[in-house]
């Protein structure tokens, strides 16, 4: 057994990449490597898939894709005089493609690692594209012996009882690794467990930024061979983290040199730095500088049109206020004070003399029936189709404003509140929206007090309250939980103590919603289980737990 | 080596299947059973997964599922007196799931198959959920001893140098094999191939009906060990398909026993039908009868019409022609010769007046900017508006009349002729919708000449055509092949003999509309590669073919 020694100085280069832009993201890699180079780092690490982004998705099906991120490899490869790289990119051997890291080392790729776990559940489909590799791969940094892992490796860690490593001082790890509320608690519980274990060093690297639903918090660490924390960068922004760190086949002493880490955010305003990210990234990424956002004067669109503020600036965001002979006045001065108070620029467009056309256009064939869901989504129609004309002439990127608890129950309209580029908050349940209002407010109280204190309601009919339609939003939002994201079946959900007639209504709700989800736009998942590729559910469907098999 | 003799009476039951609707199935299985056992079948084979229905995708996750379909195989094994059936169903052994065959005899479940090749490309995601068994499984019908496969055992059969084989007389292979324009050809060579290379009769059963974008086209047929077809089931119906063969380990003399099988279809016939029965089971299985079209006077939505009248029923049927000041007469004269024709009831709404309110509401924001497609939306917007009202109201389908091309291009109005529940067309190219309403009009020249000679336009402003936009589709839709379902970069179709900056426009209106895509209701797919599941680009996605690395 060799001691490894000596004092070495290693970084995680915590960047933000595009996907698909294989030549900003090596200019990307370059910048760091010039800054770890000028602060003498031994060995710098990047997250997952540097090259491609992640994920690339059937990107990689493209006949010159795999060519173009091995030639950007070969020009990273270049950069790396005088220090020790390890970079992700897809290889390819006769056809087989993996997902792989790269170790550079002064001007030479010297070593290649593919993964080895390969994800194919929630938003992972890496079956799909990879084979897994079969070896470990160690490479020396100075006299220190380092293995290399891939994102999905420290978390299904069967294999780690291989020989190899027991001769190592440190794990050197690639991540891509998309963020929920609670997840940085899980993999900090991993990973500390895993180096507490094994008796090594461990190096994490997250990317940050947003891909379209998905969106990586970062939150880089190192840990050292006791288990114990010793740097961490912060969270949704880049960072190069570095550290001094004395590998050694003895565990640590405790706290020899002073540790250094970002604070880490409690989960609301983590959360909330999450949404602001989304947009940020959704809105750069796709090249739209401004974006447009109908504002009714409830809390939903309040709380989007503060985050776009806050990830945009005020200047580049627009609100809309469209009212109909059902908008009350209380509604258009809490619009007016929110925009007021946040800088935000505020139109007004009544939409009634649209909807009488409507109205008048359609009554030959509506004789003699009553106003009815048709009315009201004409209203949501007409408003989204006014804000479509604003981003089609002017070039904004409309936010839509709809929470979960309204797209899992199908409390929306179709291409209407749900008609935009960008569904900010289509992951947060209506509770959550509160809580990260309130949390927002504790900033800078630019939300106004009213808005938390009227009852929700989508102004479609008189005195429409959401109560009509459906059960309070905590009970809701308790089933929704259960059924949507722990996939519990109406009897177990009862087992609450919950009505049973209620739970099985708003399951019906959810079940019969899948199409009007099939057609909404990307959002930015914040909880464990999203609605977008994480959950696969046929619209065709006519599963009922409830309903037995016939025998 | 054992000879195999004696007459056996096998069949296939190529049965319409419902996802989710376990009860549903277990009356089909049940009703399909008794068939066969009045027909005196020694052997029922079924689709694959027929329990569940196939494919059952993130339902598999809910608690109560996979018990649900054990209980129901337990009911259908009950139903097996005198008679051996084959059925699919989820097995569940220690949480690990396996897509598997049941062998029912006689009241008992005798075996249990486990897919051993699990697709994870293309549409299939069958690694998310699935372990891959195995072992072989064979049971003896007679004295025949029978070997069971499940649909992608029987394409890689690397695995079929199993001793096994050698005491084989027949395989019977379960099969959920989704439709595309020549997959029949596919799957008969390489089944007869098999048959002949191992001299094993073999049955290939497979689903029929549509599945959300999925179509299955039946088509099940018997090979005998010289791989010579001897029956087959007919396309896009249910079928109870019978044969007798005499298994043996000397291949089969030529035609000793007449054959009897379906005349194949003709390709465009074919797809015809795949888009017929698409519209049918997608409205049936979501419980529409009724269907309405916005009926434009040109040949997409004409052709939608056909289809949807040869699905529902000319009654079952609503056109909406919506004329805007664009529109012209020869449009009406078009749409109302084909509804007439067809006896489906078209009802004419104006859209000048609403179209004016909204420009109205819009004019202090768009003052001294000219008309450009921001207008052109705001009519196909009230169109959809009022296509989803008398949906609303009435509750029709409303079916899309968008082709492949234009999905490719981006050359349609999200919210307007987007808007609707299923796309039938989605997957067609423009080219192939002249060869699909050509042969329609063969059988009854139902679709007026005049629309097949007029120049395509989208009439939302004075005189315009889509060639203004487009290149002209003979064109458009070979560059579309290229790159998008051979995944070909530009400067390699450039080989082609096309012109190099026309490829390059196209291949960036395809990128640039992934957003539109990601909104638009399904379709059926009848292409090797559709815009569906099978096709995971990100929105956000900086990839261009040609823009090198920067080195």
């Amino acid at each position: 057994m060799n001691i490894n020694k000596g004092i070495l100085r290693i970084a995680c280069a915590q960047v933000n990449l595009t996907v698909g832009d294989i030549k900003g993201n090596l200019l990307k890699i370059s910048e760091y490597i010039e800054r770890a180079k000028s602060l003498k780092v031994d060995m710098l690490s990047f997250p997952e898939l540097t090259i491609t982004g992640y994920p690339p998705e059937d990107l990689i099906y493209k006949s010159g894709f795999i060519g173009m991120n091995m030639n950007c490899l070969k020009a990273v490869a270049e950069k790396t005089d005088g220090i020790k790289a390890i970079v992700g990119f897809i290889d390819n051997i006769d056809g087989r493609l993996y997902n792989a890291a790269a170790v550079l080392d002064d001007g030479h790729i010297t070593a290649v690692y593919h993964k080895r776990k390969l994800p194919n559940y929630g938003v992972f489909d890496e079956n799909r594209y990879f084979v897994p590799g079969e070896e470990p791969v160690t490479t020396l940094i100075k006299e220190t012996r380092a293995s290399i892992m891939i994102c999905e490796d420290i978390w299904k860690t069967d294999f780690l009882t291989d020989h190899h490593i027991s001769s190592v001082g440190i794990i050197v790890s690639l991540n891509a690794s998309p963020y929920h509320m609670g997840k940085m608690k899980e993999r900090e519980s991993q990973v500390c467990g895993l180096a507490r274990e094994y008796g090594v060093y461990i190096s994490y690297c997250n990317l940050i930024g947003g891909q379209d639903e998905l969106i990586f918090d970062g939150q880089s660490f190192i840990v050292n061979n006791r288990g114990d924390l010793i740097a961490r960068a912060g969270a949704f922004r880049e960072e190069l983290l570095v550290a001094e760190i004395e590998p050694s086949l003895v565990p640590a002493e405790e706290s020899r040199r002073p540790v250094k880490y970002s604070r880490r955010l409690d989960d609301i305003p983590e959360a909330y730095a999450a949404l602001v990210c989304g947009v940020k990234d959704y809105m750069a990424k796709n090249e739209f500088k401004e974006a447009i956002i109908g504002l009714s004067g409830g809390i939903d669109s309040s709380l989007v049109t503060v985050i776009a503020a806050d990830a945009l600036g005020s200047s580049n965001v627009k609100c809309i206020y469209m009212p109909s002979m059902y908008s009350s006045e209380e509604s258009f001065r809490d619009a007016s004070a929110l925009t007021a108070k946040l800088g935000v620029k505020l139109i007004e467009m009544p939409i009634n003399s649209i909807y009488e056309k409507f109205i008048d256009a359609l009554s030959p064939f509506f004789k003699g029936m009553s106003f009815d869901i048709t009315e009201e989504n004409i209203q949501a129609r007409i408003r989204g189709s006014l804000l479509m004309a604003l981003s089609n002439k002017f070039g904004y990127l409309v936010l839509t404003t709809g929470n979960k608890s309204e797209m899992s129950t199908g409390y929306a309209t179709l291409y209407g509140d749900m008609a935009g580029g960008f569904a900010v908050i289509k992951d947060v349940p209506k509770t959550l929206v509160y809580k990260l209002s309130k949390y927002r407010n504790t900033l800078d109280p630019v939300i106004p007090e009213n808005i938390f204190l009227k009852e929700p309601t989508a102004e479609l009919r008189p005195g429409q309250k959401d109560s009509d339609t459906l059960p309070g939003y905590d009970l809701l939002d308790t089933i929704l939980k259960a059924y949507i994201e722990e996939n519990r079946g109406t009897v177990d959900i009862a087992g609450k103590g919950i009505d049973r007639e209620i739970i099985s209504r708003v399951a019906a709700l959810v079940d019969k919603n899948e199409y009007k989800r099939r057609q909404s736009p990307p959002g930015i998942k914040i909880t464990p289980l999203s609605f977008g590729k994480e959950r696969r559910m046929p619209i065709t469907n006519r599963y009922k737990d409830d309903n037995g098999c016939g025998g």
